[in-house]
């Protein structure tokens, strides 16, 4: 179907249990990349968010665990600026 | 002048020594709303952004705290998708 080779671009935010956090942190890294503690980005498709979501379900302590994600409605963010220390690497400014 | 009066919305994502979270997070507060743990997120006029960004560089250690704001470039992302707790509140669907 067409509509799950849509690619959006999310960024995700967790707030998950420390004991939880590896298995979340390696899950997540393998559909999106990395910019920060706790913050990772990136083009998916939809078929692929899903399927992380599914996957995240199974690991989360939904009690207790927060994953916000964030889905542009364009391919990209107008601009993303860092105060501070740029741990995530790439192209960044103030 | 007209420049400062355009409105952004904001995610803001902190990363900051827990020293200097309470003073991070309260004056992030004065701006956005916050969603979740270390995620702001609201609309900001381009003055405000400034002076947030001023007051931040005062507070957070730039050898070691990270702060990024994602500007959209519309005033609202397309959609928010949260796994497991919705802590910040607010209409939230997965």
């Amino acid at each position: 179907m067409v509509k799950w080779c849509i690619k959006l671009f999310v960024i995700l935010v967790y707030d998950v249990n420390v004991k939880r956090v590896a298995k979340v942190l390696k899950t997540c890294r393998r559909y999106l990349h990395w910019v920060q503690n706790s913050v990772l980005e990136g083009d998916i498709t939809e078929a692929n968010l899903k399927k992380l979501k599914v996957e995240l379900m199974k690991i989360i302590d939904k009690e207790e665990d927060s994953i916000i994600i964030y889905i542009l409605r364009t391919t990209k963010y107008s601009a993303r600026q860092i105060v501070g220390l740029n741990k995530g690497g790439e192209n960044l400014f103030i």
